[in-house]
């Protein structure tokens, strides 16, 4: 008998421009006693970046009470030791806080995750990396994105490089209680940060609908949120308002899409430059992408089409004078995600990708 | 400052074929001290009536200790009298229940919602019939659909007849904890009553992308169910196992496209049928969607091609001999669904749509 997975979905969603208005109504009744509301901003908000109507994102943050307002620095990933931080610093400074909320990209709202879930469990975020590990619900916890493509404002994951490897920590504890869709949010992020965190999800819908895990529930999703990624970065003409609502919905649909499947190749491979080089998700899936025809060769000469069309650069030559220890550690990181390369290549993948092929494939990036 | 309405979400969503096989796993969880589960099955079933792998649905429901199936009639919608009888009894046999488990088409479903909500609200049901009066969470409630279309599977109503409204109770309190979609289940359906529960979440569709209300979340979760829909009533020649689980698929995502829009003509002109004359709301509004080409020129003509190709009868003539009175009933149920009306023709609504062009719309039928 097969087993399928009981999806844990977000708890409230409210998708709208302006909606990011409402913040202090929705998180009036999750106030405790004058504990407070901690807001984790990614720091390229912080000395005033603006959005969509002109007014400085740190402005209209409903600060109340001892509510503290944290800038998370995204240079590099979420790691273990900056969740563990956090949390001990919020805990030592507050004892309880009301919330979590996380403002940016697919980094700060999955620090706010990670730092939600480490407010009630024991131990070290490291200790739970995997699947199904986390023991008890976290605090309230909102996510509020900046940046469209990821999918971590519906995943029930939150990805971490930690001591050994770079793995999330997938439970059911893990999705947001809330998440505010607001595309004026995202009205101005460099063209070439969005089309990377875009990619991210268009990469996830290509890895998904080609996948062998699929099935209609995330079929559904996936070919819905390629429509819209292929709309905003193929058909439109010009940026507007229109995109941003469009790329919103993608991310979100493509997140939802991973449900009943797994991403594939290029997240498998490039979770290794990650976490051997620091490579941020959203760029590497796309150094990677780039080299794919193999696996996906429709996806990819249709990725490229998308890059020429918005004019983006994707590095190359990142692994030029690695060492075999290092390009060793990258396949040792890659060949952990065992359900990704099942999804891609089913269950005999181990036969189809060795080691050797693998390091050939990181040599070209 | 607009204001986007904050979405509650069914907390748990299992999608699969046989996934009704997990029910028993499910629901352990949530047995309360020997308080009993009660499963509201549809009246189809009491009789034996196999679904996908035939067996008896009955014979697979999960039940243990002091677990009580209850057939309910479903020949007529659900009245809110029917809904107090059933709590009632449940209080007075049980004291408690550890929750309620509705398995059947949108009737059922919409049962065991309103019956999980009256175990914990004072008073009738009768009493919630609007927007945001419910107010305590009900019991624990998971619905199972057998019939895919109605979208009760993740609306956040449950549509009730009442002593002098047809008018859901809509709350944040109403959605399910859990929904098993099992497209097995709804692989024996007799074709006609397919078809008039499919047509359902056809109709949604068109008037909820055609309404003033819709967003982007709403437009890509109709536009999904839309191409479901068209799929498997006009695109694919015989209905198969893919048939099945696209079309449950696109019940979920025309549940969904209801968040941020509304319905329109169709339901608003149905709701009066079905108060009057118990039409069953598939069928109605079929009844009703066929005649309204002023308001929806091609979803009406597709809507025509669809009964054409899968040879329905879509019956007329009901509203002969109707008396003055009658129609005025239906008439005064009908233009109470102001949301419907303002989301099909804007704010001005009533200056298009007035009391002698709604009677001449219902002697049409």
């Amino acid at each position: 008998m097969s087993n399928f997975r009981n999806f844990k979905m977000v708890d409230y969603v409210v998708y709208g421009r302006g909606s990011f208005n409402q913040l202090d109504s929705i998180l009036a009744p999750h106030r405790n006693n004058g504990a407070p509301m901690i807001f984790l901003v990614d720091h390229y908000f912080e000395h005033g970046a603006v959005t969509g109507n002109n007014k400085p994102l740190i402005d209209r943050i409903p600060v109340r009470g001892n509510d503290k307002v944290i800038f998370v620095d995204v240079t590099y990933e979420p790691k273990t030791t900056q969740v563990d931080k956090l949390a001990a610093e919020l805990k030592e400074t507050f004892g309880e806080v009301s919330g979590i909320i996380g403002i940016g990209g697919g980094s700060a709202m999955d620090l706010a995750k990670a730092v939600s879930l480490m407010m009630t469990n024991p131990g070290s975020s490291a200790d739970y990396q995997g699947w199904d590990l986390v023991k008890f619900p976290g605090v309230y916890k909102a996510g509020i994105p900046t940046l469209s493509g990821t999918g971590a404002e519906v995943s029930r994951t939150t990805v971490l490089t930690g001591p050994t490897k770079k793995l999330g920590m997938n439970s059911d504890f893990t999705p947001f209680n809330q998440i505010v869709l607001d595309p004026e949010l995202t009205s101005n992020v460099p063209a070439n940060q969005r089309f990377y965190t875009g990619m991210d999800c268009y990469i996830h819908c290509i890895e998904s609908l080609q996948g062998t895990y699929l099935n209609e529930f995330s079929k559904s999703y996936g070919e819905k949120a390629l429509e819209l990624c292929q709309e905003v970065f193929l058909t439109k003409e010009k940026w507007d308002d229109e995109s941003d609502d469009k790329l919103m919905m993608a991310s979100y649909a493509g997140g939802m899409s991973i449900a009943y499947s797994q991403v594939g190749v290029a997240h498998a491979v490039s979770y290794g430059i990650s976490y051997l080089l620091g490579t941020k998700h959203g760029i590497g899936n796309c150094i990677v992408m780039n080299h794919l025809e193999e696996y996906y060769p429709e996806g990819v000469a249709e990725f490229k089409q998308m890059v020429d069309k918005n004019n983006i650069d994707i590095p190359t030559g990142i692994c030029q004078g690695l060492s075999d220890e290092d390009f060793n550690k990258m396949i040792d990181v890659s060949m952990v995600m065992k359900p990704l390369w099942e999804n891609a290549l089913g269950k005999d993948w181990e036969k189809i990708i060795t080691r050797d092929k693998l390091r050939a494939l990181y040599e070209k990036l």
